[in-house]
């Protein structure tokens, strides 16, 4: 397997790019179903916010909404994952502002999970690690993600399909790889992003998707007990789509949210995208 | 110039390295001084505790240290930097403990402000962004370094030579680069870094010259009256060794520590090693 770097086939990164000594960069992480990127605008402007926000110089949109396009043409299904970083530079962490971003895409499998029709629901647990917080990042999907790296190595029951994580106050922020959402009868809410975690484009589409689903939808602070009292529960991603979950537990604690109307009117929803 | 991959001269990284993707890995930046590494025994000690802590298959411990103490031989004086990533892997978080770590070193010219046999005293200013907290990850010089990025990209003014970094609850960290040391009499302070910034080899190496000192050197928990308060301040790190700070500020507030006897002592034990 190879990879597009900078619009080229190739493998090699410069040992020099600060995508590697920094992780100074951001990534999308997208689902291509028959040839083509689905929620492509999405991406590409969570990504131009995310270089605005880090005050990095973009790649120039067209030339790589074209590349995206022309790979994802190459494969029926997949991910497609893309990094952007700042780029080649000297050393210390002061960006000059003349810095060239390197763009890396690169084709993967689809993962199994995702593959499933109608995915089974998910078993969650919550993670012991407690994200850190930092407005300037919360949000972005950056490729400073040890975080997520020391969460997801906490299990290795393939049974659990993912992980929760709070902030150090015990707030609920996300999942290692996805967005939670819970719903109580027509209200539908999804933690507030403005400390950490990552704004998934799959979130915001779920978002904009509140009055054809009749819910009200709403970002706000979460804790153990709303979930405790949740009708529904469901994560989601770019990848996977929208995601059921069955359970979630907690150091002998087990919660099993009933029901699942929303996600099936999500999933069928993004079908027919 | 290029580097040193895994042994071998060269200048590509796989793409498809944790290092790139998630800053899954950690970093040395060391001093070469007549074609050695000062503090060697602690920057490989730093390594492979962060190692541990990351739960990363370290590099082989001898085969690592030959390769530097060669590297650092074919130059009188500059900057040696280590890089250790958890290795080329395929899509996903999770590490499944069978990656192979990648080791990149490179030689750098040494800063002009490094240089100099007495370091001018340090013009510092306090930044804006604030650190997020995380015990997991707290201490390590991981290649997670955005906040340093951010924080370093806050001023341009070369007069200023460091910004002071202050966690979410307003306690003061390290610098953007370096550490922080202040003295009150014979009591020496440097802040606690159990919830974030990075321990420097310089820090520990001035922490046990206390006695030699004749100064009580302890970690603890510092604020800006302590920094407005103290007879002495210095920073630190492995390349610079220790600069007197002449001046810190914050909107429209100046302090002047007006001594500087345990820098200009540690710098001359520093010469001597």
């Amino acid at each position: 397997m190879s990879a597009w770097i900078n619009g080229r086939r190739g493998a090699a990164i410069d040992y020099r790019d600060r995508g590697l000594h920094y992780g100074d960069g951001l990534f999308e992480t997208m689902r291509v179903r028959h040839g083509a990127v689905r929620l492509l605008d999405y991406h590409l402007e969570r990504l131009f916010v995310g270089c605005e926000r880090l005050m990095m110089g973009p790649p120039n949109a067209r030339l790589l909404r074209r590349e995206l396009e022309q790979i994802a043409a190459t494969r029926s299904s997949g991910v497609l994952k893309l990094i952007v970083t700042r780029g080649v530079a000297t050393r210390g962490y002061r960006p000059t502002g003349r810095e060239k971003c390197t763009r890396i895409a690169a084709l993967y499998p689809l993962p199994r999970t995702a593959a499933l029709r109608i995915p089974r629901a998910l078993s969650v647990r919550l993670c012991a690690m407690r994200l850190g917080s930092n407005s300037r990042l919360a949000g972005l999907k950056t490729l400073n993600r040890l975080e997520s790296v020391l969460a997801r190595a906490e299990w290795r029951d393939a049974r659990i399909g993912e992980g929760l994580l709070l902030d150090s106050e015990e707030n609920i922020v996300c999942g290692t790889m996805s967005n939670l959402f819970i719903r109580r009868g027509s209200l539908l809410m999804t933690p507030m992003l403005d400390r950490c975690g990552i704004a998934g484009v799959m979130r915001r589409w779920v978002l904009e998707q509140s009055s054809a689903l009749s819910v009200r939808a709403i970002e706000r602070r979460l804790r153990w007990e709303d979930l405790a009292r949740a009708e529904e529960v469901f994560m989601c991603n770019a990848v996977a789509g929208v995601m059921s979950v069955g359970q979630i537990s907690r150091r002998g604690e087990l919660l099993r949210p009933l029901q699942t109307d929303a996600a099936v009117q999500l999933r069928s929803r993004l079908a027919a995208l």
